[in-house]
């Protein structure tokens, strides 16, 4: 982590904060699979990230801001939980997956969850974030009797699943 | 580069084609500054890109099949030209950017561009891909008598400049 960016550029900066693969992939699966210790984020990776990899962009996430943790005590696992900032990542992480369904070959399985949040477009995001921001930080959410964003993802994802 | 991402997720195999830093500015600079030679790219970099990394990921970009390298002959400069894929990064560029604007430190004069994006939303980022769309695969503008995204976006950092 650097104190500045290497320019004042608003993308230079963001990309200098989350531009590598694994530090973006970490966030994607604390944000859509709700994975908030260590062991969940190596054992259940598609991508079989590497247990040194895990540790050190964890370690980067947390200096960046994008991450508190938070020890358990003795004995107990430390759990990951979103910020703000990485909260609102979710539009990247938006743009990405739709850049990579049309460009980039993805599996049905893997893919339906991009698919729906193009489909759906801002509103779902912004229900999903207000999720999060419930989730992480324990803001309750606005529009507390509407559906859960996580229930349409998931109900998207068990439906080609099966 | 691989020839298969290491998942089928939508959003793995976006960031495994740009996920690296360097890969997402160079594409910038071309997008945003059309720098299309190696001279401009290394010499006008607000972030002073090492030469070695540039013709790096220029490589790793024409192998991922984000930028086309045109030979103009001998003793002339190869040009570079965006792709339709890479061309279709422009909302990932934008989202990147709205998020550094928000959480990162950022100069107003290289910010401005960032926030207009913003504000004016897709029909200026639809209007700036069929720009680039001219410029780089020959393809003429829907819109021809509509003023260019990028002289908005040029008259917007020079009146912060100014």
């Amino acid at each position: 982590m650097r104190d500045q960016p290497r320019s004042g550029c608003a993308i230079n900066a963001a990309v200098e904060a989350i531009g590598d693969q694994w530090s973006l992939i970490v966030l994607r699966d604390i944000i859509f699979g709700n994975r908030r210790h260590f062991r969940d984020l190596l054992t259940l990776s598609d991508e079989r990230i590497a247990s040194n990899i895990l540790a050190s962009r964890l370690k980067s996430l947390v200096a960046e801001g994008l991450l508190t943790r938070e020890e358990a005590g003795r004995g107990k696992r430390a759990t990951y939980s979103l910020t703000e900032a990485a909260i609102q990542l979710v539009p990247v992480l938006v743009a990405l997956g739709s850049w990579g369904l049309r460009h980039r070959p993805t599996t049905r399985e893997l893919a339906v969850r991009a698919e729906l949040l193009e489909e759906a477009g801002p509103p779902l995001w912004h229900d999903l974030m207000d999720e999060l921001r419930e989730l992480h930080l324990g803001i309750p959410r606005p529009d507390a009797d509407r559906p859960r964003a996580s229930e349409q993802l998931q109900a998207a994802y068990e439906a080609v699943r099966s």
